[in-house]
């Protein structure tokens, strides 16, 4: 961390903040500037971060410099991670799609949407028990009852089945059902939720919350990785800006900034991302290209009649052509070498 | 609802919307434009928001147009709602503080910061037990200990208790120490714990997300309520946008739209949605200005030792030196009734 | 536009809106729904859009329907329009490359930069010669003399010249050496400017403004095309967020949005789209799968020295490499037919 | 500024840094950190900046220290700017009240407004000649009409004349009627515009860019001053946010932020900065409450009429109203020393 000194700061000032660093078992590197002096603290970050340096008279501000999570870093682990869901890999160089209506509404409906996720040659299965909703007297999930039809399709298609699990009180009920667990964009900070899913041993893929800054969504991988729990996949689904074409504004620089960062894979989500099932199939082909490790999509066998987020739902037809085209582009990348 | 029609529309599609609207029990009122057709859905509304008209091909977009809460509007009750705790009126025109630090660190530190709390004229006493942090590896909170600190300055001082509860276990616990239990920003839209709160006998204080719309903050208290506790209180505490000098943006218009929308008090919170303790005094006195229900602002004994958030807390001289500010600018306002 | 009626609105009141309407020589459509009334506004835009409807006591609020720009919408025109820059051609399915430094610093280093983005297959080289700065005390630009460099560089190669025009009083001499005129992003909305631009017989590349909804950038081309010039390209370079970690948020979305609303052709610029060099590859890639036209990029010689915008300049190694994967994925996509 | 090293960062690379430092005539202070270097530059602010540290291989990122602006910063000038406008005064500590039409429609209309703007207090008429829309198509301004007749009406009143000016050609002309010359948020960073306003001897009110951090707004204001006109006046009107109740988010800490950093005064306009006239009250109060020098207000003689921003100008009745609630609240905490 870095304390910057007011350009006025007497040298009372300074050294009262320097006797401060040094009285909590850190070191202080003084830099005198023309205007203004400059500290370095150096030492264990906690002990650091837990002091309010600003509060002192002589200081303008404090500067962060050294990142707060660990586990998921690049720097604690060069190579990628890659999740092994029961033979089916998450960041091997490999593109997985998750494909399913928002929503489990029947066992007609999430068996027929099986197939044809299936059919387009998706991996996992999606598809929610659990809605959180913004007003209580929406459509919340068929809850258990929807998990045993995702176990049922799982069964007619052999498909993998990921779900959200939405508070502490089920996970062990969604875990027992789904092959991977879903953290959705508004629980990425509730951090009893992320404690108690770090305490299992499936694999968690961690949406973006609506305004979660980078450092943010590494520090809630944090918690759920300094449970035990090294499976964490990251989901971009866009995030909340001023504009209201979209739905969320689906931020694709996601991708390299995380494969940077950190050894965990990476998942796109256009559907939420976009809120506009006409520019699902251009951003998930700009994710490919943009080198993501899968792709959750909703598709809804008869849109028009879904009971949640229709408008945003690919029909068959368009996954089906969604599907083809993706894995086209991604044959093509890998045999180019282009990633 | 109103959907509107693309200019290109066929009347085949807008045949088909109008037998959709009307197939679902719903009514459809067809208005032909010079360039479009637009048509009015009327009938129940959760059977219209559950109908997605955006997927068919003739539909430009759907337009909401009532809202989707009920109990926290002021259309269904048109009184402003008064909380009493304990004596301690909320939202009938006099204006309560809630003072304290950011975190109950100990014994000395929280009863001492009640005693300053009082001196200054605050009702309530704040200081969190659990603290929900961006890292795992941040201080959490005292956890009942910290709870027990607070019972006993309540005991000390005669201040009523208000303290953030973070799950849904821990719900009862908190109740039975806390005199108004508050929802946290990352927290407003945990539906379990709403509805956990919804369903205890304590007033709830709900902080606005840091992303949160109106309509979805109201929801978010609709949940509450729907539970059975109607006394709910708002907290703006900022908002997140791009600018970066501020750690949130203070929302103050967010008063006079609750008030207006809806019959519950609101509180403002000057400390987070500032993070600076020199912008804390004037943001208090524009929200008194602007018609608050009260004010919770971060006062730590000794800010520069505090483990969390000290840079937005203030000292005690400063504490002091407001609470006679916006007392003074209350009781003017009330007297010449400029509210 | 459609009148939302207050719940509570009167038949006076409505009757009063109606007479408004009616008296504006517009037609009302009346919806009676269940809660409240509805009034479908019909007739010239223009007129609509003058009258105040809000302000009437039993108005809850006005809701616009139609867009408000006309001959940049795909309903004005239906084919793609493909601009002709002495025989490249932008959106006629074809990728074009502008590539150049950030701002023209000597002819040295403009040449060298045109020679390697030759190397590379870009057509266009891009370079600022007045370069609009937040400090009034940062480095401006060249001026006419860096004009002259890029002049000369594309003699020399061949490359066509896209620089950015600051100011009414330049439009004419920048548009004397330009074979595109760039409108930067802080200018998206300087009307007089756009007009003017609209006046000369150049392409104008219109940059999206840092906080420019989609229904702003549309109009801002409807003022050029409004002036006669219908040689307008749009450039994504970014939206203004609260994420910190990428100087501004790519919004690839645009593309596939700007594509179903207009007929115009889209540029995107992963430049200044993320502020990261390290990024610009990627979302270079991204954006080619997302169906852009063109790809502006930052290229420097000698990035280490660059007086702007360092950090967000490909070295020519980077460039050269970037270029050759964008390239093949290109030609992919056009030879699969996936575009 | 201070150069944060990666932690991988090897000797050789370090070195290379300093070099550079050294080589560009600067100072470099090297602090080593137990986990990455940091290194501490001094020198020449506009040297330093020039630089491009980040694209050397071993620069994790760099830190800006100091600010960028100069004229405008309370460093440079302690005491507050006082303007004096013909004898009005503008950051005295008393308050100034700029109250008109949002646009000069006529003759009638903008001298009936100045009368009623008078009744209630204010000593400036604001009203637009020359009005930027976002449409081409809407209503633009009576141009230099509009100017005669904002003349005409200082003439009958004895208020001094706000007007925005927004384009270079156009800045004599407009000084040549107004008293204060104003730039419009969409024209904050129009440097041409801002220079050319620099070079009159008028007092210039400089809104807030719609998404412009406070940085920008200084420098914008630096921009002004550098030219040698230091009579400026910044006027917050809300910022872009995703919030969409309002029209835009008024950030009042600006208030506090901008005097603690800043000489000049602050006029806070909560017409634009609510978009609706019901919160317009309120947040004038809070503004007065905050501390501003002035409040800008949409008054319309019959807002019902307007033909622009009708929705959020007040009528004659809540004008006055406001205006008798903000002089009185001014007068207590002038009284009361609270300010």
């Amino acid at each position: 961390m870095v304390i910057v000194m007011k350009p006025e700061a007497t040298k009372e000032e300074i050294d009262l903040i320097i006797n401060r660093i040094e009285g909590a078992g850190l070191k202080a590197h003084v830099v005198e500037g023309e205007f203004q002096t400059i500290i370095g603290v150096i030492g264990d970050k906690k002990l650091i971060s837990s002091q309010p340096f600003e509060t002192y008279s002589g200081v303008d501000k404090k500067v962060g410099i050294s990142a707060s999570f660990k586990l998921v870093s690049r720097g604690f682990k060069a190579e990628n991670t890659v999740i092994d869901v029961d033979g089916i890999k998450i960041g091997d160089g490999s593109l997985v799609v998750m494909a399913g209506p928002c929503a489990v509404e029947s066992q007609e409906q999430i068996l027929e949407a099986a197939r044809i996720a299936k059919e387009g040659g998706a991996q996992f299965l999606r598809g929610g028990a659990y809605k959180p909703r913004t007003s209580p007297y929406a459509f919340q999930g068929l809850e258990e009852e929807g998990l045993k039809y995702l176990a049922a399709a799982r069964e007619a298609t052999g498909l993998k089945v990921i779900t959200e699990v939405t508070d502490v009180e089920t996970v062990e009920l969604v875990a027992s059902y789904a092959d991977v667990l879903q953290i959705g964009a508004r629980n990425m900070q509730n951090f009893k939720l992320l404690r108690a899913v770090g305490r299992t041993n499936r694999p968690v893929m961690l949406k973006r919350g609506l305004s979660a800054t980078m450092d943010e969504w590494l520090n809630a991988a944090e918690y759920i990785m300094s449970e035990g729990n090294h499976n964490v996949i990251f989901c971009e689904r866009g995030i909340r800006t001023y504009e209201t074409y979209t739905r969320n504004t689906l931020d694709l620089a996601a991708i390299g900034i995380l494969k940077h960062l950190s050894h965990l894979p990476v998942v796109v989500d256009p559907s939420h991302g976009t809120g506009k099932w006409r520019l699902v199939k251009p951003m998930a082909m700009a994710a490919v290209a943009a080198g993501t490790d899968g792709i959750m999509v909703e598709m809804h066998p008869h849109p028009e009649e879904a009971l949640s987020d229709g408008a945003q739902s690919l029909n068959p037809e368009h996954y089906l052509d969604m599907m083809r085209s993706i894995t086209k582009l991604k044959a093509f990348l890998v045999e180019a070498d282009l990633l």
